[in-house]
């Protein structure tokens, strides 16, 4: 009479359920597996040293919240069918299943700019083909292919299970209570108008709160300048193998997975480099930076070292672009603190611009449904905080240094 | 006029405020800073996947819980010097900083037997070289040679800030909330008598709690029958490994840190190889592991694999051992199924005791101290909750089986 | 198409929602809605200062778990009609609608022994006739006059959501950490076995969780030795008036809903001392109190004045008898401080019994249906915890003085 | 040796520690002890069933935070005695204790326009005078006449430990998480310079948290639509008794202490009338309006019961004024339904305007302190999001009707 279920204690949301054959195939994968090797927020347990959740908790987080979305527009009248409902649980499962290690920098740096969205759509159909074509649907409603829009905008819009996870979860385990949203709440608002996803009336102050949240959550933890010091040191700690190899350096192996990535790969994603890929997880990278930490090249060693003993370098941060010679001043400190060549000090010293590209892709707006029945984009309703909020630049500038 | 200080966000406490120069030293410190990179609690993250703290973060919370405990001793009028007070903070940062990777199965296989307590002191020792012999008091009370007994007491003793926080953090990371201790009320009922950590009389409640908590936490999550499961499967992983060296075995170098405890270390801490040793994180052994999951030793290569991709042994559990024909009809059909010898097969199903040895060690008793000024041991306390909690058996027989 | 639906705020649970025409006229009928005006507590809040939640708001919190307990055991494939399911949140909202103000006291004092529980089962069956007949299987549950015992057992058992909420909330008003039970968890272990309520072999230190938290509840809180003392003396109180009252004193009078029960009530329990009844709340009782603390005689002005200032009787709790000698000297002392005679010293010093006979009632016990099909009691597993306490027996002696 | 300390539970923060016999003589007093009797939110637990903690539980934990902040600012260097100390803390235990019941309805109705803020200075000094001059620097600071600036800022300010408790606590009690402001870390932010309360720079991102937190509280609690209808009906309420009176009723007496208030009572505050008002607290009221419900006058009857069984007016709220049109419509509608007079229907039919003035007092600036030893008020700090909180108008209109 009853069905196999199983029951996954989540510090954030008490329990999370799996009931279903299909979603047990796609949680017991070996690429979803790789998940719990992964953290979902890189370095950022540099700075927030709870922050070392991983990528697969945050998948199943989100699966969980749409298990609950799901059940409060059926409760509203919204007809989703059983294979939909298994669809969209499907693809939030996988949204993310193809993150890398350091998802920034490897993307930058060794993946030759193959975005992780793209591995995702790639392993999505691989596990569909394995599970004879059972994924389809949840391909289609991930790919925006599938009528009922309102599946997709809950996996990928302004206002998806994805960012309500993450932003709970994030805050959560960093310690950062400003990023807390009322993310139940929220969920309480949603409705379907006309096949799309909006959120009632009574729900705009939920939404103020989400985006302010959200605003917080990018300037205290995710483009904190310490993170973003630690993070542009793995960037450039990478160049630096690279440069060092593309200059004829034979020294640099790993004996790890992501040799491959540094020597042989062409750009060129196929079953079988995706399946070497699928085998990197945090430890390589992690291996491989305590390796290079006893290379002879000082640059190397230096980053490496660094990184590993969180001798992070200096970051100033500010609106405006830092004077050059500011910038040359520190170059040339550093130079000489190192004994390397001013170009070499360019792996210490270096000048950028942080802005929240990262994380605001160009989603679809969010829409409020009135009573009266008129629907608004967000950025149209008269009030102040939702407009600067959304509208406000957010980008700094910062130089690192020693 | 200011003194430095730097706070920490803690998921579990909020803030933790860092504010002496020693205190920035032993963090910074490299032995210190690589317990970012170790799970405190092992491979419980397979069941639990939220559970991926570090050590680091213990840590740091047992010193928080150690602030509070000074500031309520001094506020009931117990004395406390301050050089006292940086001693005891010094010591529980670094009561355990001699855990490496998964240290029960570390231990047993790679070090020989060498305890992660000896380590600690060691490191201890070391620090105290380099810091100037600022860690002197430090080790005297956490060797409880120190005159003021109840400093060693609140490090290590049966009701010491080492276990108020990992049975906080670890039930905040599972998410098992019968593990919640009331550690801010425990705190508030400590005092000292002669010179002894007591609790107050009206802190029996607190204290029947603590100890069930404990309880739930060793059956639910410590010795929980799929994390035993795992555990022993790592075990195993290494004993494979090393039977295959000692047989002659040349392919199983990983380049990692972990290839000298495999091949070369004697059994001998000294200075050097306590020095590769902090050198081993996580990322070494679970790189092994991927790296043993293609050799063409079929037992290596399917413990490993199963181990990566969460494919565990089925495991029983209960009270009683199990028979004798069960586990041997259990190995015949391991050898028939995967193609191996009954030995090799006893890789796979084996029988086993769990108890709470590991967890509860010959540390003093807890002492209540009663309004009249009479002391009594926790034991003597005429509670029935009490008194089966501490006598009741924690021991559990178990087999693994394919 | 969306039927209406009203969400509830709660500091507990988050959102309660109500989505049904009789639910809603339940909720609006004055009978509920004077739940708002009765602590669920009584006086506990003068030592539990947060401790000021209302019978309204525990009720709608029981009805929340009657949700997710049907939601979860139709997961498991156990069958409940619409009707039932109705019935069933019908019967929990409305299982302590007779509660009066400070009902302990009330009901010994003021209304002659007229139990609440026969109270709320008058207002359900008025209700009834209200409703058109809409409440019959509600009524029929709570009565325990429905086939599917389970849902009676829900309702009203040993693991009733009515428990499992009030230990919840009450723990979470308070800030009694110790009562902390894991509702969520427990409701997930819930099934039904041949039409009764069962909880799977897994569960079971969640039901160890349960009934220590109970214990803990217990003797921190409802028998707290102050909450009892300030029950004891509000007894005494209105004891003391209806002494008064007795010896033809005619200045008692409250101009409040209560007179009717000091001065006229029979003992009979109709449509209109029901309607009498249901107009009482804590105000009205406050309110005498204030009056009284003016009234000549010194005993009740006394008694008033402590109660409403926080100068509580002293009280020692112990696990035997007082001497007789003790009391004897305190009811002296008393008699001469107050300037009172020694049987009017008797409202101030008194000894007595504390037990959790108000608090366990004979609901039946609570059934483990093992993996293999078994069925034992509770008191029937082999877990000594369990055993102790249930079977510890929970009785205390006191006594109170000046 | 250990002074006399109590420990208080507060499930906002844990544990309250009383631990100075002046505390204890406050917080014993019985003008202090009635606060138990007053809910912090007067009516708005009609739509928050949660929200019915006290005024008494707010004042011990903004005294809470006081306990906190005084840590934090001497552990930054900044002096203060431990006379100061004590006087800032009796200070906050006092700030509130002239409220009573409903104070914004009795306060315009009852009490001739004498302000909470005037009798909290009254009680203060009749407590002073009690004390033997034990409050003089309390009342000093109080009345911001201490040389200690930020002493006074830290009780009454714009981000006093009033505030943060209150925002913090309603925030808990009605389940509104929106209003969840991080007071440690803007604890942690705050320091001293030139003798006023500043924040330091790292702290802008925990006060634009803050003012959007409290933004958010004053929509959806403070000034919720319902909760609004509530107290105008409230207010209403007690004119139509005054104005019963002024026409020559007599039986309007409710023999309740606010007889006096609605009868003899000149505006005049003395020791007399003032221990007059602080015997009153919700009882009185609520019994009241329970009696008010069976007088003849149907205006009167009506608006009590309604109140009494929550079937308040309903009500509109936007940006605009109403048209004068929908509101005669509505006036021409009530006194149809209820067949009295247009003028009388004006009890029910009304329109308004709802701002936050009762909230945001011009208590002085936030002043930021920066890094390089300038200050600038919050104003002025380039944040879009904090200028536009602080600017944007805090102003709707509404209309209430049948």
């Amino acid at each position: 009479m009853a069905q196999k279920q199983k029951i996954i204690n989540d510090p954030v949301y008490g329990f999370i359920t799996i009931n279903h054959p299909l979603l047990f195939s796609i949680i017991s994968h070996p690429y979803y597996q790789r998940l719990r090797r992964i953290h979902q927020m890189a370095l950022a347990y540099l700075v927030y040293p709870g922050a070392v959740h991983t990528r697969l908790l945050h998948s199943l987080g989100a699966y969980h919240l749409m298990c609950n979305a799901v059940n409060e527009l059926r409760a509203k009248g919204v007809y989703i069918t059983p294979e939909e409902e298994m669809a969209a649980k499907a693809g939030i499962l996988l949204h993310d299943v193809g993150h890398g290690p350091f998802s920034h920098a490897l993307e930058s740096q060794l993946l030759q700019g193959v975005h992780h969205e793209d591995i995702s759509l790639m392993i999505m159909k691989i596990m569909n083909t394995q599970l004879g074509g059972q994924l389809q649907m949840a391909i289609d409603i991930f790919t925006n292919n599938y009528p009922k829009k309102f599946l997709h905008q809950l996996i990928s819009g302004q206002l998806d299970v994805d960012r309500m996870d993450y932003l709970t979860r994030d805050s959560f385990f960093t310690g950062v209570s400003e990023g807390v949203i009322g993310y139940d709440r929220i969920l309480k608002m949603l409705t379907v108008h006309n096949g799309e996803l909006m959120v009632e009336e009574k729900g705009i102050y939920s939404i103020e709160k989400f985006l302010v949240a959200r605003r917080q959550m990018y300037w205290q933890v995710y483009l904190h300048k310490t993170v973003l010091s630690a993070e542009k040191m793995l960037v450039n700690l990478l160049q630096r193998v690279r440069d060092l190899i593309a200059q004829g350096a034979t020294d640099l192996h790993t004996h790890c997975g992501i040799d491959f990535f540094l020597f042989n790969f062409d750009g060129v994603m196929n079953l079988d480099t995706l399946d070497k890929f699928c085998k990197l997880d945090d430890g390589d990278l992690l291996v491989a930076v305590k390796k290079w930490g006893t290379h002879t090249d000082m640059v190397l060693q230096t980053l490496a070292n660094r990184l590993l003993n969180r001798q992070l370098l200096k970051i100033n941060i500010q609106s405006d672009p830092f004077e050059a010679d500011f910038v040359a001043h520190k170059l040339q400190a550093a130079a000489t603190q190192l004994g390397i060549s001013l170009e070499e000090a360019g792996y210490f010293v270096f000048a950028g611009e942080a802005d929240n590209t990262m994380y605001t892709t160009n989603k679809e707006g969010i829409n409020i449904l009135f009573k009266d029945g008129s629907v608004k984009d967000i950025t149209a309703i008269d009030d102040p905080l939702i407009n600067q909020t959304i509208s406000a630049p957010i980008k700094k500038f910062f130089v690192c240094y020693l």
